[in-house]
């Protein structure tokens, strides 16, 4: 298989562990954080300062790059590297979530999905294998299978369904995907919400098809954090140790944390850029709502300690004065900052593993997270 | 008198000449164009981008700026170079053009204008002393006076009037600049539209005043080309050599050119940036407008010997994408493309005066401006 994951450490007080996924385009050491450029660009961003940032994978979504600017024009490009000019790893998401999220008409059937578009209404029917012929075009590192989200909370008997759908389409996505030769990885989703026995189910269906990685797909929805917790203790101990464990969407630091001590990977989440965006900021002392009127006057950076290049050249007063002034720079200075602060974060968490100071780091890092402030 | 200019070449075929401005802040070569800054930010780019695309000099707007974040702020901060932590020169204008074109009620008095924000409605009484004052707080390396600005076309009359109050505004303001020692350059500003006697006049009771640099204010505003030409060729003749004259608000290649040649040294406009921002793009061929539907699979750079950082890395069919995704990073883009197509225009002038080539490069210039592409 390939893509191979190599573990390259382990922490001895939880199943947390460093790794490094192979691709095309290079390696990606995990834990890692993808930030988000559904439309082929990390929002606010140049490729350029994702990449001083750290970034070493981007998520592109297949649902949106179809849509527009349509795989035609893509697949002129050369693919989705070369058309958004990103050299490094790029995962694409299946489009699955978007599909249940953004259009106005989904209707599931067994051999797809219907829906109408959310830009223009037109209809359109997406089969597994569709999505993975649509993903071999983008050319993405890292393709996921077509899967069937619901939202939290649902019925059981519903999502049992949606388990059932998600694994059928999961066995079509490997097949379409051995059709041809490439050098492109395909992960599986499963579902299954908090329902142990559904989740159970799901993974195991995934892991008798077989996939580079498993992702787990509709988690981090408002479900209780413990049951959540005891999600993913169980899905550690399923999942096999030599590939790597995605949790879609999942993106508050005190559940990262958590995650990465029982054995997840991988994450992307749209937390960092759209709060920049809104004005929010993420600091090692909690949150910060830039435009609360008392920072007008308050002439140190966002976070004192930070090395970012917002914090080393703007006060919270100017960085305020641009938010409300509805700057351009403001969504990117404040970007810059929370991505720093993300990617950061992973960077040593990565470290923490790799020197066996985990179990401190985790610890030191809960204890300021419960302080906060804002 | 400080801020001493000095001219450093001259063109033989025609008035243009290089020249060195010095200010507290560093030095300014001429000709030169000042990126707008109003709100204290280039509008969609970091300061490292403007830095890095070789502006000399922005310029910020005391009117915008005393009203938000208000003179308290920027005076706590150390002024207006600290507050945005901009370690260049910056030109500040005084906010005339601001009042009479945003403010709902403006009412002119002989002491000062009378008008309401256009933010809040707050009704504002500013005097030329004010304008000094504020300016002063700012900290800003060039100051403009305040002036009584008149949309065009309008009646002599009135345009007289207008005259006789900014001359008699520039001079309060020169009393008031004299008050105390600083560091700082007051430039005067001339009003008269193309009206030759309004104009000789306003500009004869500036140089009776004495000013550190002479603004053309008025203009480009849809008078003929021919009568602004002649403007400015007749107020080379009355300007002193030794002082930098600076054209206010004019931004178009060919205009630019064409004052360059009639002895103008300092140039600003917003053009660059907000058309980057609509989605016009600047090249040696012409203007391109990158929604068109023609670029949508068009792989090649939108200028093929621009070296900026969107032309090295981006192709018309991407910026197109992200145009029509309304991405953030469509306007960071499109104005970095811009403003180095600005600058490195103003470059080849300076070069061309130093290396005696104005003359065939204003040919040539002009020559392709009149081909054209879209």
């Amino acid at each position: 298989m390939k893509g191979t994951f190599l573990v390259t450490a382990g922490d001895p007080s939880s199943a947390a562990r460093t790794g490094r996924i192979q691709t095309p385009h290079g390696t990606i050491e995990t834990p890692t954080f993808a930030p988000v450029a559904s439309q082929g660009t990390v929002k606010a961003l140049l490729h350029s300062q994702v990449e001083e940032l750290g970034a070493q994978v981007i998520l592109v979504n297949a649902y949106h790059l179809n849509l527009r600017p349509g795989l035609e024009t893509i697949a002129k490009a050369g693919g989705v590297h070369s058309f958004i000019s990103w050299p490094k790893p790029i995962l694409s998401d299946s489009g699955g979530y978007q599909i249940y999220s953004l259009s106005p008409l989904v209707k599931i059937e067994a051999e797809g999905v219907r829906f109408s578009s959310h830009l223009d209404g037109t209809k359109i029917f997406l089969r597994p294998e569709d999505a993975v012929d649509i993903q071999r075009t983008l050319g993405s590192d890292i393709m996921m299978t077509l899967d069937y989200f619901l939202p939290y909370p649902a019925p059981k008997p519903k999502m049992r369904e949606a388990v059932k759908l998600t694994s059928a389409w999961a066995r079509r996505s490997k097949d379409r995907f051995l059709e041809a030769e490439t050098p492109q990885q395909l992960w599986g989703i499963s579902q299954g919400s908090v329902f142990w026995d559904l989740r159970e189910q799901s993974i195991q269906d995934l892991l008798e098809v077989g996939f580079d990685g498993y992702a787990l797909g509709g988690l981090g929805l408002g479900e209780p954090k413990s049951e959540l917790m005891e999600t993913l203790e169980k899905a550690d101990l399923l999942l096999p140790k030599d590939r790597p464990r995605y949790l879609m969407g999942m993106g508050y630091v005190e559940d990262i944390l958590e995650a990465v001590a029982r054995g997840v990977d991988f994450f992307d989440c749209v937390l960092p850029t759209r709060n920049a965006r809104n004005g929010t900021l993420f600091t090692r002392q909690g949150k910060m709502v830039i435009k609360n009127q008392k920072y007008a006057q308050d002439f140190r950076p966002v976070d004192e300690g930070c090395g970012c290049y917002t914090c080393r050249h703007f006060s919270r007063a100017y960085l305020r004065h641009l938010h409300e002034r509805d700057e351009v720079s403001s969504a990117v200075l404040n970007t810059i900052h929370n991505l720093n602060f993300y990617l950061d974060f992973f960077g040593q968490i990565r470290q923490s593993i790799t020197s066996n100071s985990f179990a401190a780091f985790r610890h030191t890092t809960s204890a300021h997270i419960e302080e906060g402030i804002t």
